[in-house]
């Protein structure tokens, strides 16, 4: 499953708002397009948005448009994710030239991570698990973060069951990483976001796993609004919290979870469900993309490089 | 508000799979129809179901059907809520000709003791309050138990505000409590249930507030799926939890929780929301309909009768 696919002049993307019902690829071949893919969640997960931008750039540059302002219209697309950041300032570092050598070197680097982080965080996995959002194939170049986790432990042994937390307001969850686990055969079980405390009561969870937007030099760790009252309702359980965490995720200039801007996005996401209103038209509404939970409750970080359970050592 | 009526010979039940988009009103002029009206979820909220299966048992008697068939026709149509068992012993003690006035006694009290409620729960909530479910005039013969609290006082001080979790999957927060607050100006704020943590980790939340399906003897409190979750983060953030509880919904014959029967719903109420598929249409579903909070998570418990902050001190 490769949602991103570069085919020398322009990027398909795998359309993630359609899914799991409908297939279809988003054509960008322009670095507005591949804004705009980003702006509207055409293509989403830390990871695919950060090899997005750098595709960007190098269309930018093929077709005359300014270095800087291509890489401030990426750069406002969207704010919470430091991958996009990294990706761009690797960009910014090299000639006209090397971008797009560069662009395809972050996108095949990824699938690697991925696969890295696979490996160090697969024997972590076992027995039943929990896991929000979509850290799958469709957020990365491939295999993906947290449930590239478990895809490797579930390749490895066998032994795992997937608990999925819909991700409401986007349902990422339902739609994405069920529909992946659904294609691959791993074993799960789908429920709403307000059932994780009683699943936790009532089964023998082994662990919740997730991604992350943004790492904070001190561990605290931005990701999917949710994934702060999972790691609370864990810690409540005595469930270890794990995070895969690609090393481009961890934004050293950052001191702590307070200095993360957190995205509010559109009322109408949480008003409404794939079109569908389900609330009064006019009902105020709170809808920040993202949440953080503080080091604390985290068990360890898993990126490319291996295990680390105390938040100092993040930092090299 | 009246979602109940009575009219000498029908019940009209203002549909709740509906609201808040469309008025309609269901007309149950037979017990079968009542009993139809609660499997199915037009009417729901304990009181209320308690309410409708009274007059499902006089329009029995008075169509000539066995007592015993119409009881065992109501008593099976959901099994959490006590209330339901409560209002059909009350039936049962009648004879035939006093049942219908004892439905009406029924309906007439649950007004008076959501008032009751109201009255001795409002000095506890100022400021921001979060609730879960629909607990309002909707869900009772009017005024509400928690949300009959919250609007207490509202009228009194008037320094409130709600934030409601919409309640997945049968987003009973957006549809019902949304629009009743709306309707009378309580200001308020819809979230998504996984939002709730990130709120108290980022408001000063005063008190978490909602209702109960059933209360065991020991305190162990019965309520819609979510409530349990809510409970522990309300615990970790250090918000007290209180709990609009009718003296119907007490069951002394119930010792704990882990006596509370749970009902589990259909699995497609998860894969859809208000008839649109989110998710694959074969993944697998965990979908209880309710969860159990402790005794030792909540602050207190308020009845017709007062506030009472020891469970010991449920049992009379």
């Amino acid at each position: 499953m490769k949602a991103i696919q570069w085919t020398d002049e322009k990027l398909r993307l795998l359309d993630q708002r359609k899914l799991p019902h409908e297939t279809i690829w988003f054509e960008a071949d322009t670095v507005v397009k591949a804004a705009e893919a980003i702006q509207k969640m055409i293509v989403r997960g830390a990871p695919a948005i950060a090899i997005t931008a750098a595709y960007g750039m190098s269309m930018a540059i093929r077709d005359g448009i300014s270095r800087q302002e291509a890489h401030n219209l990426l750069l406002s697309t969207r704010p919470t994710a430091v991958n996009l950041q990294w990706a761009l300032a690797r960009i910014h570092q090299k000639e006209d030239t090397s971008v797009l050598s560069e662009a395809i070197a972050i996108h095949e680097e990824d699938l690697k991570i991925n696969q890295q982080i696979g490996q160090h965080g697969a024997p972590l996995l076992r027995g039943k698990i929990m896991t929000i959002c979509n850290t799958g194939a469709l957020a990365t170049a491939g295999h993906g973060t947290a449930l590239g986790m478990i895809r490797s432990a579930f390749a490895k042994h066998g032994d795992i069951h997937v608990y999925i937390l819909e991700t409401r307001p986007y349902l990422q969850g339902s739609r994405l990483t069920a529909y992946e686990c659904m294609e691959e055969g791993i074993p799960c079980t789908l429920i709403t976001d307000s059932m994780a405390g009683s699943l936790m009561a009532t089964e023998d969870i082994n662990a919740v796993v997730f991604g992350c937007d943004r790492v904070a030099r001190n561990g605290d760790t931005a990701n999917k609004i949710g994934s702060y009252s999972l790691s609370v309702l864990a810690k409540h359980h005595h469930i270890p919290v794990y995070v895969a965490m690609p090393r481009s995720t961890f934004d050293s200039a950052c001191p702590t979870g307070h200095e993360i801007e957190i995205e509010e996005r559109a009322p109408d996401e949480v008003r409404n469900v794939q079109g569908k209103l389900i609330a009064p038209c006019d009902v105020p509404v709170w809808n920040p993309g993202f949440d953080v939970t503080p080091a604390s409750l985290i068990t360890a970080w898993i990126s490319e490089e291996g295990v680390t359970t105390s938040s100092i050592e993040l930092v090299k």
